[in-house]
C-alpha cells in the first residue's frame, strides 16, 4: 500500500500545488489503484507518475466542490481512450451522478468500460474479502465525507517447524494448508490450519478525510489508523478563518491525530497563501510529532504490520 | 493582436501537448482576451503565461468534445475565486449551457460575475464597433464550428502636411479631427476628416476552425485571412484515418490555406502519435509555404496592416 499525493492545494490550482487528488496504490494487495477526489488535471498529474489509469477501479469523491471533481470527466474519458476495459466505480455524494453523466452525455463520450456510480451515505460503502471502506459525514457546509479504509486481518505465517513435526516437507502443500481451514491428506489425516499458523497479521487502516471544519467527533472514526490524511487549509492561528470557510487549521488536524492515536498524519489541501510550510509543520508537530505536510507527487509507503 | 496556443494536442493530454485551447490577446485593441476552446487544465496552462483570467471576457467553443470543454467549469470558478467581476460570455453549440450550468450547480459554485451563454448557429454571433465574429459549421460528426474574427477597418493616419496647410499645428485638436467626420473651428471653418486623413487601415482577419474533416467549402469562409488556424490531427498520407475519425491531415489543411489565399497557416490538434513534427511541417510547406506547426505556449503576433 502506498499513498501518492497528486494534488495538495486548496480551491484553485497554483504552479506549486494542483487541486485535490490522492491515489492509494494497492497493486500488490488488490492489483488496483484507488483515487480519492479528482480535481481538474488529475489525469495530467498521473502522466508524471507510474500510475496506470486502466488500473484505477474505484474513485471516492469526498464532496462536490469543483476543486475535487472537475477532473473526473477527463480522467474517465482518457481511461476509455487508452482502451480501459475493466469496470470502474465512483462513490460520492448525491449529485455526482448528474455531474458525471451530463458531462459524458454532452461531450458525446461513450466509455469503453462499465461505469458504476454509487451515491453514498454514512456507513460501509464497499466491502470484499480483503478490505472494507466506511464513510462518515464531516462538517463542510455541503455534504463532505471522510473515508476509513480497513484492510482485513490476514492469516499469519505458516510455522514450518510444526509442519515438519508431522512429516510435511516444504512444497506446494504449504499453500494448500494456508488457503483452507482444514486439509485432508491422502492418508486420511486432517490438518487444522490453526495448528500450523502464527497469529493473524493485522490489516492496515487508512483514513482519508475530505474538507471539513474541526470536528472532534471524527476522532472515533479515525481511531488507531496507520495513516490519517487531514486537510489543513489554514495555519494554526487562523481558527476564525477556518471556521468561517468550513476548513481546518494545522493545529486542529494535529489535535484529531493525537486524540485518535493514529500512527502518522499527512496534512494536505494547503492554501496557496502559504508558500513556505515550515511554520505549518512546526505547528502540527508541537501537537502531533509524526506529522508531514504533503506536496504534489509526495509518496508514502504504508508498510505491513508484520 | 496575438495568438497564444495553450493546448495543441488531440483527444487526450500528453506531457508535451495539452488538450485544445487558444487565446486571442487583444489587450491593445479591446482591453480583453478571448479564448477559443477550453480543454481540461487550460487554467493551469494560463498560470504559465501573462494572461489574466479576469481579462478573458469571451470564450468561443468550437464543439462539445471533452478535450475542448472540460476545462470550462474550472476556468470559470477560478476566475470567480480571483474576484473577477466583469461579465463573461460563452458562445458554443447547443448543449454547452446544460454542461456548464450543471457543473456549476452540482459543485455549489456561485460566480462573482455575470455569465452569459449563447448557443450559436451559423452566421454573425458577435459584433461591436471594432470587430465581428462569424461562425460556420464544419464537418466533425458532431456540430463543430469555425470562427472568423474580422476586425473593422480603422480610419487612416492624419496627414500633418495637409493640416499645416490650413494653419493647424499639432496638438490636442488632431485627436478631435480624427474622432469625428466633421469639426467646426472657433472661426467657423468646417473641417472634413476625409480631407486630412489617409486611406482606411484595413482590419485583420483571424480564422480559427474547430475539429473538422477536409471541407473544401470552408475556403470561402477563411478567404484572405491574415491567420488561419486549422487542425491537422494526422500526417499527410493518412487521408483514410482522417476521414474515418472526422479529422484533417496536414496536406488537407495546407490545401485550404493555399486555396483561400491566407497569409499564414498555424496547424494544431496534433496527434500524440507524432513526437517529431518535422515531417508534418514539410508536408504542409510543400503545399502552403507559410505553415507553422503550433506547440504549447507558441505565440504569434498578428501585426497591423499599416
Amino acid at each position: 500500500m502506498k499513498l501518492v499525493f497528486l494534488g495538495t492545494g486548496a480551491g484553485v490550482p497554483s504552479k506549486e500545488r494542483n487541486v485535490s487528488s490522492i491515489a492509494l496504490e494497492m497493486q500488490q494487495e488488490q492489483n488496483s489503484t484507488w483515487l480519492f477526489d479528482c480535481g481538474e488535471a488529475t489525469q495530467h498529474q498521473i502522466l508524471r507518475t507510474p500510475i496506470k489509469p486502466r488500473k484505477v477501479n474505484k474513485i471516492f469523491i469526498s464532496h462536490l466542490h469543483g476543486d475535487h471533481i472537475y477532473g473526473l470527466p477527463g480522467f474517465l474519458s482518457s481511461r476509455s481512450f487508452q482502451n480501459g476495459e475493466t469496470p470502474l466505480t465512483i462513490y460520492g455524494p448525491a449529485g455526482i451522478e448528474a455531474y458525471v453523466m451530463t458531462s459524458l452525455r454532452v461531450s458525446g463520450t461513450n466509455l469503453t468500460y462499465p461505469l458504476h456510480i454509487n451515491e453514498i451515505t454514512d456507513g460501509t460503502i464497499f466491502e470484499d474479502d480483503s478490505v472494507k471502506v466506511v464513510a462518515k459525514k464531516l462538517a463542510h457546509g455541503i455534504t463532505s465525507f471522510g473515508f476509513r479504509v480497513v484492510e482485513k486481518d490476514l492469516p499469519g505465517q505458516l510455522l514450518p517447524e510444526k509442519l515438519k513435526a508431522y512429516g510435511i516437507e516444504p512444497g506446494p502443500i504449504y499453500q494448500k494448508i494456508k488457503q483452507a481451514e482444514t486439509l485432508t491428506l491422502d492418508n486420511g489425516t486432517v490438518l487444522y490450519r490453526k495448528d500450523f499458523i502464527g497469529p493473524d497479521k493485522p490489516g492496515r487502516i487508512v483514513a482519508i478525510l475530505g474538507d471539513t471544519r474541526y470536528l472532534p467527533e471524527v476522532v472515533g472514526f479515525v481511531e488507531g489508523a496507520d495513516v490519517l490524511v487531514h486537510e489543513a487549509t489554514f495555519s494554526g492561528n487562523e481558527d476564525d478563518l477556518a471556521h468561517r470557510y468550513f476548513h481546518s487549521t494545522t493545529k486542529q488536524a494535529a489535535t484529531i491525530a493525537m486524540e485518535a492515536n493514529v500512527k502518522q498524519l499527512f496534512l494536505t489541501h494547503i492554501s496557496s497563501r502559504y508558500q513556505q510550510v515550515d511554520t505549518l509543520l512546526d505547528e502540527a508537530k508541537q501537537i502531533f510529532k509524526n506529522s508531514t505536510i504533503a506536496y504534489d507527487f509526495f509518496e508514502a509507503d504504508i508498510p505491513s504490520k508484520q
